[in-house]
């Protein structure tokens, strides 16, 4: 299959129409032409995708195999993305809901550097879900964050990232806030003796995000947040290469439809070299039911193509009564994100923070 | 309105139910918390989003308008959408609409550079539509493809651009392929006198981009096609900045889902510095109405926050037969595209890009 890869599509058309359909789709994303219009005998050989196969899905759909030529995608995350759904993205009848790639095609992205195991290294939390929370509202000066960071820290949080809204505000420019956080996350471990970590927000072009880069390494935070869907999947595969610590990515316009979110959040932001991936967690803010989570989190852990495994990072909305819940269904090599219903405490949130690393640390022991 | 715009959803929520929905979009698209956790009173005042108005809608839904803080967006165009919708395109029950600035936030991102009048100029083409056609099937190589812009060029087609699926294939690599195209591009308006313009597809990283775009400017095009929602939009803010030629946009990976296309292909791409939007013409292989067509000519190009003007480009499935079809609704503003219903001439190719120069040429007086 080294020449080729499976784009797989839930398709909706009626019997007698769907193969007609898929063979439109299988032209729409190769060579963009009627087949009586390619008249160069490679290109119809090894150039025009290929339907696999077409099978009845349980939704009434169908579920449409197809194979595209590895040379169109140029082992490069943009170009695949646009090959496995570029047109077919404006239209409404197809939703892309897998891929199946051999480990020679997904070594040339290279998938997570750190992966779990990174995770547990930085952390020092070896054999339990991780947490995690958001420094936010966006809005609030580089002391008032860090401040936040090092409550955090003192509680014994795990990692600590950026709201994904905080990118480079005058309330709180990227270089006199990462600094300031990382600081006091620095006080707050030699205090406690923990390894909390610091994951900044990197968002704007390739050259801002390698500027925010030097500022995080220079002051030593110890992992990157990105959301590959706003910055483009092409700096979330530069940013693998060089960031040199665990990347965090976040979901943000990652829903924006007929993409299946265990296929974007899950395997193709591994692919492309994602640690953990966020996703909205069945029950909270968001729509995304129990199963579609648990596919998120299979997608982005389980072994594929020869890739190390990611971190699924439950998200949006989750409280710490929920906790026990959320660590049994997700399982110990996850990320638990608490937010809003942490700060939402108040004066009381150092406590309620400590409750939550609590229930983290009861809750987990490997399966 | 300087420190705040405006963003336009359109909401699915009963009567009742609107006005939690419409104040939940507006936290969830600023400080992603419950107003109730939010203690700071600088940040409650000015970084809080405020609902400006609720109206039904005709369709049922309503017309929820959001004032963002102008300061979360950074004037960056990632982290504009973003705060626009990052979030939100995780929710069903909301499509991103349309937005409200003013001219100061446009100025902040430049919009095209070159716009309605740079491709004037480009091709000499005053007073008419422009014509457009495609490079393609991929997987041809560089001397085939060149020879094929020969072709075009020889016809009169104004612009010549690449499939948008030809990235840096090992069949055409761009440093071979986009000098050959150039060249035969070249031959052609020498022997006849015409202008035709060559427009190379840039993707990959932005790093990539750069080194795409010295080599179309050492061999002379004086075009550039980007994806947006492939490359990022920060991509696209820096090749307006720096390509000193017009920029045509491509639609792949626009349809996904819940920005409307009049809003994202047409104001945002024009914002962030397209000359020029490509969209599925209605009546061709995709479901775009005619009236969402002519919403994104209008937002393309009609008078907006004193940017320049970008073409809309119809394409998508255009026959030659539709040119006076399409020519009167779209006027004379505009850039016909057509790909495959000309490569299906096979022999025939000249003659019928021929054909659709006349037929434009002839449709195409000023309004």
């Amino acid at each position: 299959m080294t020449d080729r890869l499976i784009a797989v599509y839930a398709v909706r058309a009626d019997v007698a129409g769907v193969d007609a359909r898929a063979e439109a789709l299988a032209l729409e994303q190769s060579v963009e032409l009627p087949l009586a219009a390619v008249f160069d005998a490679r290109v119809r050989r090894e150039v025009v995708a290929r339907v696999e196969s077409i099978a009845a899905r349980a939704d009434g759909r169908h579920t449409v195999r197809v194979a595209l030529a590895r040379e169109t995608t140029g082992d490069e995350p943009g170009q695949l993305l646009n090959m496995l759904f570029g047109n077919s993205s404006l239209h409404d009848d197809v939703e892309l809901v897998d891929i199946e790639i051999d480990a020679a095609l997904a070594s040339a992205y290279g998938g997570p550097r750190h992966g779990v195991r990174g995770w547990r290294e930085a952390t020092g939390a070896l054999d339990r879900p991780l947490t995690c929370s958001a420094l936010k509202p966006q809005g609030l000066g580089p002391d008032a964050l860090a401040d936040l960071a090092g409550v955090y820290a003192r509680a014994g949080i795990d990692v600590v990232k950026d709201d994904h809204g905080l990118a480079n505000p005058p309330s709180a420019p990227y270089a006199a806030r990462v600094p300031a956080v990382q600081a006091a996350i620095d006080d707050a471990n030699r205090a406690t003796g923990g390894r909390t970590v610091y994951a900044p927000n990197l968002t704007g072009s390739l050259d801002a995000i390698r500027a925010q880069l030097r500022v995080a390494r220079d002051c030593g935070a110890r992992a990157a947040l990105i959301a590959p869907m706003v910055s483009g999947v092409a700096s979330l595969a530069v940013v693998a290469r060089e960031a040199g610590v665990p990347i965090l990515a976040h979901p943000a316009l990652a829903g924006l439809g007929r993409m299946a979110p265990p296929l974007l959040c899950g395997r193709l932001f591994r692919l492309f070299g994602a640690d953990a991936t966020i996703y909205p967690y069945a029950g909270g803010r968001f729509g995304y039911s129990a199963s579609t989570c648990a596919a998120i989190a299979s997608a982005a852990r389980d072994p594929w193509a020869g890739l190390a495994p990611a971190l699924p990072v439950p998200a949006g909305g989750m409280s710490v009564e929920r906790v026990p819940e959320v660590a049994r269904a997700v399982g110990p090599d996850a990320m638990l994100l608490i937010g809003g219903s942490l700060l939402a405490a108040g004066a009381g949130l150092e406590a309620r923070c400590r409750a939550f690393v609590t229930a983290v640390h009861a809750a987990g022991a490997p399966r």
